[in-house]
């Protein structure tokens, strides 16, 4: 990045940029290999993105999306409240290693911390550059088993 | 087990099944070390087991609680779907190893099931006996980083 280099800005998505946020969720798939894990398409985000509970953050430069953040709020039983469940974090190739993942994830923690709300996600395990980003912004981090399970109907 | 014991019960708890969830809670926050943990209390069960979205089942024997297991239904972007986060599947000491794990996963999965859910959860990574029940009921496992972040309000 040069001193030259125009600034970036961040703001919160809503539903009139599902195409651009739906381009993106798509990226970052196709960049861990597995885009035909996004099942929702352009109406389901413009739905999405006009409901109170997701946080979708749009880094931008000159008008173009270049990386963005999102989250759903949820009800977490132990806290008995809510909190943020980071679902993607994401900078656009051509964009990497300029501190917009940083400045995503400030924005987020602001908003979070203006609602008193915990922010919790999942990484990669192999994801290092991403987890000391996040252990430098105080976040803890934990090795935890994953479980994703489709349950079949019971015969009858 | 012998064959005489009296038979397990599934049901789905309500507001009126507050005060035997928290024990419930508080005893496996207790297993698992960090009883500190867990900030919700009667009046915050009483509302969150009224709410739509909690789904906690209570196995019993003879009336007496025996085990649980929670989750909370939830929007996933990815899917653009809602799906079942599972919290907790506790069984309470003396009730162990007699299938009453297995037995309140089936109903949990059924309840899935019906409704087409994908159901999502975290496990501790030393915990190999639930891990192993877990991959026997067809549920996929990876390993994860996760973190959790109570950011700081910004400085003014």
């Amino acid at each position: 990045m040069t001193a030259t280099a125009p600034p970036v800005t961040v703001r919160r998505a809503g539903p009139e940029d599902a195409a651009t946020v739906l381009a993106l969720v798509r990226e970052i798939a196709a960049h861990e290999g597995d885009v035909a894990d996004v099942a929702s398409d352009l109406p389901t985000w413009t739905a999405m993105l006009g409901r109170p509970e997701v946080l979708v953050l749009l880094a931008e430069r000159d008008g173009a999306a270049v990386g963005f953040v999102s989250a759903v709020r949820r009800l977490h039983l132990w806290l008995g409240a809510d909190v943020l469940g980071l679902d993607d974090l994401f900078v656009r190739d051509g964009h990497r290693d300029a501190g917009i993942g940083r400045l995503l994830m400030a924005e987020l923690g602001a908003l979070a911390a203006a609602e008193g709300l915990v922010v919790r996600w999942e990484a990669r395990e192999d994801n290092t550059a991403a987890h000391r980003l996040y252990r430098r912004l105080g976040a803890t981090q934990r090795t935890k088993a994953v479980f994703v399970w489709r349950p079949l109907p019971p015969r009858s």
